[in-house]
This record gives C-alpha cells, sequence and structure tokens, in this order.
C-alpha cells in the first residue's frame, strides 16, 4: 500500500485556511450526534517514527470536547501485560458506545515495530495479524467504528527530522537508539508495515495512509478522513443496525474443528459413588492437583475453568472441591452476575477480557461469557443476530485462549428436572440455605425446555477441539466433583507432557 | 504488643479435634448472613517469613464459598504501583459490601518489612501509618469489618524453619535471601513489627497476635478470632448502621488549617475580558502551561484538578482551554457520572482512587468527589452523618494525594441565578446545543438555594491550606478562563521552584 502514497502533496498556506475551516466546524459539532446515537468510535494512529503523530493528534483533538474522549497512550507491554494474552491490553481500552478514544499507537505495534525488534517469527505474527482481524471484525459487529490512519514519510525526511531534534538541546532527549535504528533499518521496516497494512484493509475497517510530508496537508486529509468516516457511520448506523439486529442472519459458529457431543436429552444421569469411594477418591485427587498447581504455576501455564449448569446443579460445591486443593495465592473465583453500566456499554466479552488470570494462575468462573447464548438469547436481552454471531465470537475468544498457551475447561452440570425440583423444595424447606432459592430460579425452571435447546446448541457449536464442553453427570453431586476433578487433572497432566509451549 | 505472647501455648491433637468442629461449622454457615447483612468484610494476615501464612489461609479459607471472598496477595509495588500515592494499591482491593476478602500480607506491608528493607526514614514511616488509621478508620465508618492478624514466632523457630526447607531439594528454592536476611536483624524487624502493631492496634480495626509455633493452637486462634469478629460485626450491625446513619452527627473537617473564604451570595461576577484581550491572553498562558507541562513530566510531579460548579457554568469549555495545552500523552479528562452497581457498593472514594493519574500526568475531574457534599446530601442519596463526615473524608484524601506530591488544584465555576436562566434558554433554542440541557438541569435549577448552601459549607469546610477552593469568575467566560489558566500555571511554576520534592 505504502508505495501508491504520493510524498510530493503539498497546500499552501492560503488553501489550508479556506479547506481546513469548515472542517474544523463539522468534527466540533460531532459530539452531539456520537452521543445521541450511541456510536462507540476509535480513531486510531499508526506510522513512522518522526511522523509527527503526536502533533496531528493534538491538532485533531483540539476540535473535540475533552469530556467525550480519551486518549489511549500506546507504549510497548509492561512486564505485568507479557503475562496476558497479546489483545489482552488492547480490549481494556475500548470505549463505551457514545464515546470516542483516540489511540497514539495501537494494536498494531506488536505487529510491525515489536515485530521486529523482538524478531517475532512469521508464524506468530500470522497469528497475531488474524487476531487483529477478529478483533475489529468482532467490534464491527458489535457497532463500532474504527478509523486506521497510518502516517508515512521517507526515509530522508525522517534522517532530516531527527537530526533537527537532536541538533536543539531541549529535544535531544526525543531521539532514542531506537529511532534512530528505525532509520537505519528503514527498509526492513517498510516491508514490515506494508504487510502489516496489506492483511489488515478490511471493509469494517480500512486503513487510510497518509503522506505526513506536509504539515498542512497532512492535517487537512486527516481532518477530513476522521470527519467523513464518522458522518458515514451516523448516517448509515440505522440501517447497519437494522442489519446486524434484526437482519438475516444464521447461527455462525466459525471456521473450526467440532468434537461431536450427545443432545442432553440422551445423557444417562445414573452414576453415582458411595460415601467412602468419594473421600477416598476426593483425598487423592485433590493431594494430586495441589501438586499440578506448583508445575503449572512454575511453567506459568494460565487455567481457565467455565462453569455452566441448570439451577442447583451444585456448582458452588464442585468449585469448591477443586479450589481447596489450589494454593490460594494462585487462583480466583469470578461469579457472574449481570453486567453493570460499563460493561454494557461495550463489547459483550470486554468483562471477561478485563478478567482474565495472569500465567500460572487459575481463573475460576461460576458462569460464564456462555450467558449470551443462553439467558440473553432467551430473554432477549440481546437480538437474535447477536447470540447468533455469537458462537463465532466465543470460538475467536477461547481460541485466543488457547493460543496465550492457557488450559481451557468448559463444564456443563447436569442434573435432570426432577432432580432440580427435589433440591429446590430441599432447600425452600431449610432456612439456613433458602436465601439460596430466589423467585428467578423458580421462573427459569419454567422455561426448562427452551434452556434445553439452547445448552444443546451452545454445546454443539462451541465444543471446538481445543475447549470442548465436559458434561458432569451431577444428579449425584459426589459423582459430579470426582468427575470434574479428574477431568482437570487429566488435561493438566496431558498438557505437562506434551510438546507445546506458550509463545507470543 | 509481641512481648506480651505466649509462644508456648499448644493443643493435643484429641483437643484440637473437639474443639475445632464447632468453629468449622460457624465459619462455613457465615457467608448467608453477611451477604443477608450487606456487610463488607477484609481479614489479613501480617507475621513473620516462615510464620506459615500461607498454611492457615489455606486452612481457613476452606470454610467458605470460593465465591464469596477473593484473595489478595499482596506482593512488594510494581514500577507501576510506585507511580502513585502508596495506599493506592491497596484502595483497589477494597470488597463489595456482602463480600470478603482474605488478604496475605496488606498495606502492612509498607510499615514494616518495606520499611526495613527500603531505609524509609522515621517522618515518612510515620506519615505512612497514620494513613493507614485514617483508611482503616474511613473503611470502618463506611460500615466495613477489618480483622488483623498477626503470625508471631521466635528467632530460633523462624531458623529452625528455613534450615528444613533449605534441606528439601523440593523447596529450597521457596527460602530467598530475604528471608534469611529477616533473620538475621531478627531483633530490628522485631522492633519495626511491634512499632506498627502498637501505633495501629485501635478500636475500629484491632490486632490479633497470634503465637504460631504451634499449627494446632494457631489454627484454633485464628478460626476463633475470625468468627468471633464476623458474628459481633453481624450482632452489632443493625445498632451500627443507625448509629452511623441517623445517630448524633457534626459536620467534621478534621484537623486542618483552613483558609477564610467568601459565601457565595457577597461575589461580585462583574469583571470581563474584551475578545481581543481574551485572544492576547490565551494565546500567552496555553504556551506557557504547554511548556510547564514539560518539566512537571520531567519532575514526575502529577497535577490532579477538580471541577465544580453550577449547570452550564462553562466547565466543559473552561476544561477545554487548558486541555488543548497540554500533550495528549499526559492527561485525562475524567467526567464523573453517577456511580455504577460495583462503585456504590463500596467506600464512596474507591471510584476516585482507581481514577488517580501517574505521576507527571494530568487528570482533570469534571465533577468531584464533592458529589458527597453536594448532590448526595440534597438528593438524600447519602445518611446526614455521611455527607457530615464526608467533609474530613474528603481533606484526609486530598491531604494524601499532596503528601504524593501532587498539585491538587480546584475550581468552583460561579455564575449567578440570572446568567444561568440566559444560558438555559439560548440552549433550549439552539438546536445544536438543546441535547446539552436536560429536565435534570431544570430541577437542579429549582434547588438553587439548598445548593448555595452546601456550596458555601464545602468551601468553607474544605478549603484546606494544602488544597484550598478557587472560586471562578463565570459570568464572563472568557474572564473565567484566563483566570484558570493563570492559576495552574501560578501553582506550577510555584511548586516547581519550591523545595517539596515528592516523597515516598
Amino acid at each position: 500500500m505504502l508505495s501508491r502514497i504520493d510524498l510530493k502533496e503539498k497546500l499552501s498556506k492560503e488553501e489550508y485556511k479556506e479547506k481546513i475551516a469548515p472542517l474544523r466546524e463539522k468534527l466540533r459539532t460531532l459530539d452531539g450526534p456520537i452521543k445521541a446515537a450511541n456510536l462507540p468510535v476509535i480513531i486510531l494512529f499508526e506510522g513512522w517514527e518522526g511522523a509527527g503523530k503526536g502533533g496531528i493528534i493534538s491538532r485533531l483533538i483540539k476540535n473535540f470536547d475533552p469530556r467525550w474522549f480519551t486518549m489511549v497512550n500506546t507504549l510497548p507491554p509492561t512486564m505485568e501485560e507479557l503475562r496476558e494474552p497479546v489483545m489482552w491490553r488492547h480490549w481494556l481500552t475500548i470505549p463505551e458506545a457514545g464515546l470516542m478514544t483516540v489511540m497514539d499507537r495501537s494494536w498494531y505495534q506488536e505487529v510491525s515495530t515489536l515485530r521486529i525488534k523482538n524478531h517475532v517469527d512469521d508464524t506468530t505474527n500470522s497469528r497475531h495479524m488474524n487476531e487483529i482481524k477478529n478483533f475489529e471484525r468482532g467490534l464491527y459487529d458489535n457497532g463500532y467504528v474504527i478509523i486506521k490512519i497510518f502516517l508515512h514519510i521517507s526515509k530522508k525526511e525522517q534522517k532530516k527530522r531527527m537530526e533537527a531534534l537532536k541538533a536543539d538541546s531541549n529535544t535531544k532527549w526525543r531521539v532514542t537508539g531506537e529511532d534512530e535504528e528505525e532509520n537505519r533499518k528503514y527498509d526492513t521496516y517498510y516491508e514490515a508495515f506494508d504487510e502489516m497494512l496489506t492483511y489488515t484493509d478490511t471493509a469494517e475497517a480500512p486503513w487510510h495512509v497518509v503522506s505526513s510530508m506536509n504539515e498542512r496537508a497532512c492535517t487537512y486529509q486527516v481532518f477530513k478522513i476522521v470527519s467523513e468516516s464518522i458522518e458515514k457511520a451516523l448516517s448509515e448506523k440505522e440501517k447497519r443496525d437494522a442489519a446486524l439486529k434484526d437482519g438475516y442472519s444464521v447461527i455462525n459458529p466459525g471456521w473450526y474443528n467440532f468434537k461431536p457431543m450427545p443432545k442432553l436429552r440422551d445423557i444417562k444421569l445414573d452414576k453415582t459413588l458411595s460415601e467412602e469411594e468419594y473421600e477416598k477418591k476426593l483425598k487423592k485427587l485433590q493431594k494430586k492437583l495441589s501438586k499440578l498447581h506448583n508445575r503449572i504455576y512454575k511453567e506459568r501455564i494460565p487455567v481457565i475453568i467455565a462453569y455452566e449448569g441448570w439451577d442447583a446443579a451444585g456448582k458452588g460445591g464442585n468449585i469448591k472441591r477443586v479450589s481447596e486443593a489450589l494454593d490460594p495465592r494462585g487462583y480466583e473465583v469470578l461469579p457472574i452476575a449481570s453486567p453493570d453500566k460499563g460493561e454494557k456499554a461495550r463489547h459483550f466479552l470486554w468483562r471477561f477480557w478485563k478478567r482474565l488470570p495472569h500465567d500460572g494462575h487459575f481463573a475460576i468462573f461460576d458462569r460464564t461469557w456462555y450467558g449470551r447464548v443462553m439467558v440473553e438469547r432467551i430473554e432477549g436481552f440481546c437480538s437474535k443476530a447477536d447470540w447468533q454471531r455469537a458462537y463465532s465470537e466465543i470460538n475467536d475468544f477461547e481460541r485466543q485462549l488457547y493460543d496465550w498457551g492457557a488450559i481451557v475447561l468448559k463444564f456443563w452440570i447436569h442434573i435432570d428436572s426432577e432432580e432440580q425440583l427435589r433440591r429446590f423444595n430441599d432447600r425452600a424447606a431449610n432456612p439456613a440455605k433458602a436465601w439460596k432459592l430466589t423467585d428467578e430460579d423458580w421462573r427459569n425452571r419454567e422455561k426448562w425446555q427452551q434452556y434445553e435447546e439452547a445448552v444443546d446448541d451452545m454445546i454443539q457449536y462451541t465444543s471446538t477441539d481445543f475447549a470442548p464442553w465436559n458434561i458432569i453427570l451431577g444428579n449425584d453431586k459426589k459423582y459430579a466433583r470426582i468427575q470434574t476433578l479428574e477431568i482437570i487433572c487429566d488435561a493438566i497432566e496431558a498438557r505437562l507432557s506434551s510438546t507445546k509451549k506458550r509463545k507470543r
């Protein structure tokens, strides 16, 4: 893409004055409509060192009310951030609906300058670029506008600017050894930038490459791109919303290999364990898991356990038997309730990205991102297109966790309807347990059929080979606990003895 | 306190079995009542290296449902955390109402082991201990229960345990050079621990020092302390709530020096600026501020600017004239709306601690923590005791910011009632601005008298010598903008030329 850019474009002072005024006026009045349309906007700047990202950003945001946008300055990842999936730190920055984020560098850092500095191999780099495409696609599908601008300058111009900065004792410190390296290896960087731009130039998030050889011409271009992109998004908002929400849609699980899974009604729930067997096995497995946790910690493997199941299926007791075998400094149990204000105003996966564990740690989710295709589907908290698309969004998410090096384990604790009724009645009759039983539990019970259908879909469309569902036989709580502990220990042992190593 | 502890206490296996069973039962059934009473609980463990904090915590939390508590493992502060006030990272860990936090080390790290390792001087250390006392007092006043347990062992026992770990090749790595240093300098640490325990043993958050020479005796003691403390808090909850909410209360601004301030009604709003003067001054001041930002950044001074004012006072435009002079990578504008679920369920200052800037950065708050003594007071969103106590809580908060090294600037943008009406009508008549005017603005306007009283109180009780209010004459927007810019530049220049340096 870079070769197509005309680096000679200029704008005289007079032309600039005349052309820039109406654009400024447009940019200044966008905040109302953005707010009214509840449009989340991301404007990101990439480009060469010395191309003047800081300057153009300053000029651009002077047109915005500082309360309606957030500046994100993307630095190289910290030690903390390196312990998470690559896209983790970028997910955390996405804006709420109705607000803007202006980014000085972005998720493209990893596939351009950092790629070269850290000698990232081609396979890993393609994976990162695909993750970026998925990420942007997901944001687009969830209503976001992404405006991507790359500032281009020639090798000679870059050198000239660095020399000018170095000549002044006040600005000398701004030119680092890394900057100069970029100029020396201009061709290498050129190739990396070009590949990145070509590969990630998509219909939903196109690149705008702008020459920044001439400040006035560059400013004019950037103002034009930003105002036109936002105006277009605003004018298309209704149509797009309609297409996203109520248009023709089909279930889309994405391009993955799926494991064949049984339907819930075909699952026999007759397995039991005697108290004695249970105690013996529990002790043995907890001891084993405890030891495995040490190795997980040393090898820095993250473990993510997702619990779903019918109300009163025994998730709490099951989680307890797992967590009490773990070192308390190395796990977290995350109960997932309904999303709060800021969570509702963002992509539905944002709140789960926020809660990912460090590597070497366990995160145990009590209910999960699968709420999208169960309760949100059934209660109509999202549109049909939303939940139908969610299978692929979830599979993409779990694939990133897997590629990060995580062991992803998903448990559906299954009981039958009679057993649930028995347990509800038990709870109601026991004053110490009655607080656990709510009216909502009874209401959900009436929707058993709808839930069964949703769960069958979920299990069918999200049992990928890297993160399949495990159906736990829950009518006997003791049996269910032993079954989960065994699956967890087996999965960890298999990973420890495999050659798959964490890559970044 | 340490000298009073009997390190010889033991418990036989039989005694232990008999005594521990009923305590376990109690601990196991506490989650329901804690949830029902909406009680936030913090259990923290401090003590000698090798005293067995990890083990006792494991045994304790086995009794809890893992969904009702969070484990906090406090490590030495990261580079990131060192760029914030000392208490910042600890504030972020406080639990929601109805939940528990179990801490392996805590805010006492800074005033014990880290104090010695980092050679913190006595003055700084006393300041930190006072900050801790204020912090715990504040939590207590906002309904929290804090259970503090210190595990004590003798020098000989500590050495013995380290030797045992070192003798086994599997556990050798667990004994660090720092641990051995602690044993060598046992007396120095003893003195620091003792001072810390004595000084921070308060009625609202007392210390429990427990001998951990004998594992069974220690476990029994800890279980007993935790269950009794929670039971006591539960049984006293109603009485305490009543005392905190509706009991006798008076306005309490804390022990600070206050600047004499005028009443709003005595402020003349007749100052204006011509367009020409304004443009000239604006340009000059923005240029100056821009340069000062560079120095602020280099000297790592955080700047916190708090904007309050009448509706339509012109906060937005004022903030814009400040922010556009700043490097976009070094500031954030934080619009404060009503708190979300998780924020409402915690101490009211939590959401502001979360939003503090890094050192060297600007944080510009559009509305602030003063909502507590304005809208929350007037609309009854908190009790009378709550807002009357808030003056001192806020002054304590700002004092910590000041001690951290921050420049804290507070602006009340003042207009009179006639000017507000004029602006409301202007907005209503202008389609491009009408979305900014809400029904709530009209409702607030009807409460002008109540607000005026609240603002007068606020200005009187929170104009400390380290963070006084600045009353900005807002009837002329141009004048107001120049006035704030001047105050900001003057404050930064004064700091840069003073000898006050950031201490930690």
